[in-house]
């Protein structure tokens, strides 16, 4: 704690003896509780949501989250019950021209290409290894499972966290050269530090694999890795010279999408959400479990509307499609987030 | 915040002039954080588990405990890394003699008779509505099954849970004659406490039913819904009257137990604990995972002693076999509680 805090004071006063103002330094220098507390309390900001233009679905959001975060409130939640649910591809980052995650299976397939000859012949790792990318989608969801399943398996636990590790810190984005950490929409970070301003506990419930979205998504996102809900394979428990390990084999454990998120939400949390974002009508399920509940809830959808700073898609798109959603979206009560309009700016770098 | 947190103040004044201290006192009470904080720390006393006598164990553990939350101390632990997981049965509450959640699934077979006349003549339910409880169990892990698989599906999770809440609330023990959530051991609730105090995020995982112990584990434990792991049956995502809802079906979806606990671990967690305790062989591999990782780790098993205050078994018993944890403990350095020479109370009615 500094002098600073006296900035917070309401009450005014000039020049006061130095003396004094030292002896006040040291009394608040020794009070360790109020000295921890600065340095870690979350600092709400006037406005928290700066990146955000001023308008309905910002207006609408504050005004929610601190109606059930105040006693008296007829909106009120008990902490306890501050759950909020964001999806992550095309909600927390952006999931254009293709999935982050396929582009990091794309980059292991490659990496392992050397040790597996037989690749070379044999689909659809053979188109993919020479670049052709229709081939690889015409084979679909299989031969994209199958991509997923033979580069997220076959190692420990702790390897494959170190392998998306290295992979996020080094890996640039085909269209922006950026990090694909760095492309993570700046308006969503303020919203997931604002909902925890207000003690709700923020989770991530994806499609994408729980496994690469836990090796970066505290650091990115300040989630913590049993915060983190996706789809999975199977694990093995094994000893290994000695040493417990968890295997990964090539095998689907959970499908965390559709009707797949609310299950996920009652296995991992078991509280029906009372904050939900999603962007594609793969959310759709879990909006409406959350919105449907008693008492207040409110749900959002980002769309994808701006084609300059972003990519603009919903309805026809073949990636977070959204067409469900933007139908029901006034029955449900949903905010409709207007990338183009209602922010400022899409991405850190921006800013 | 108060004048009282002068007294942490190691500097000695005698007699401040009294418009000081008003005027100390007004900046202190301009700062809201500092007084947030006086009032919500966690208030460690200055035995944190003054259920337990001197001796090694809790020696150990509050050393343990200390150590890894030092910065500095070799056996330091990034508070995010601060991870202890704890077995429920026999860890946390009495097993004996039977698990408690085994007699609520009686309990519900009665109530449901009514609407089940086919029972009369169907095993186990037969056996178990005549209180031949000799037949049930000679029907073996199925018929448990069987028994659990009718109680506990064909409702909505919102509906299971408000019978759980209502049970927990009225059911008796058959020996003590305490509600069941009065058959928590002190000594642990003490541990937990403690564990929180140094910023370790308590996790229950078990074998018993997540849905069943997410019921009552927040107001019992303070381990809020999602901190609670255990086996679960599958749930399927419906839309009854309009409102989303989980509807519990009559089908495995997980068994947290053996090696299925570093398996539910490493699913809802993500990381590898630091501190784990149980009781039986059944966290033979979860306490195996924990203490075979890097850095500072500690096992510890609740080992049952005490035929006068709770129960006698280890080796030979059907519920809570322990053979494995003796044999290996010294091996893994894992502390062996004796609950008759380390407890100095059991329950909190003991108090």
């Amino acid at each position: 704690m500094s002098l600073l805090l006296l900035n917070n004071c309401k009450m005014k006063f000039t020049r006061p003896p130095f003396i004094f103002l030292v002896f006040v330094a040291f009394l608040l220098s020794c009070s360790q509780p109020a000295e921890e507390k600065a340095d870690t309390a979350p600092e709400v900001p006037e406005d928290p949501l700066s990146s955000w233009n001023p308008g309905t679905a910002k207006k609408s959001i504050i005004e929610f989250v601190r109606s059930t975060a105040t006693a008296g409130n007829p909106n009120f939640i008990q902490e306890s019950d501050r759950i909020a649910c964001f999806d992550n591809d095309g909600t927390l980052w952006s999931e254009q021209p293709m999935y982050f995650q396929l582009a990091f299976a794309i980059d292991r397939v490659k990496a392992l290409a050397p040790e597996h000859p037989e690749w070379k012949e044999k689909q659809p790792f053979k188109a993919l290894l020479e670049g052709d990318q229709k081939t690889v989608l015409a084979g679909g969801e299989h031969a994209l499972l199958e991509i997923v399943m033979t580069t997220h398996a076959g190692i420990t636990s702790e390897e494959f966290d170190q392998i998306v590790k290295n992979w996020i810190n080094t890996a640039r984005h085909p269209v922006t050269g950026k990090l694909y950490s760095e492309m993570v929409y700046q308006p969503m970070i303020e919203l997931l530090k604002f909902l925890r301003a207000n003690e709700y506990k923020t989770f991530i419930v994806s499609g994408g694999g729980v496994d690469f979205m836990r090796a970066w998504a505290s650091e990115v996102y300040g989630i913590p890795s049993d915060q983190v809900i996706g789809s999975s394979g199977k694990v093995k428990y094994e000893v290994v010279d000695g040493r417990g390990v968890l295997l990964k084999l090539p095998e689907l454990n959970f499908i965390d999408d559709k009707e797949g998120k609310p299950v996920g939400i009652h296995q991992y949390i078991g509280k029906r959400p009372v904050f939900t974002a999603g962007n594609s009508d793969g959310d759709y399920a879990m909006l409406q479990y959350t919105s449907t509940g008693e008492g207040a809830r409110l749900g959002m959808i980002v769309h994808h509307t701006d084609s300059v700073r972003e990519w603009a898609y919903d309805r026809e798109s073949h990636i977070g499609k959204l067409e469900r959603g933007l139908d029901d979206a006034e029955q449900y009560d949903w905010i409709l987030v207007d990338m183009k309009t209602d922010w400022k700016w899409i991405y850190p770098f921006n800013n």
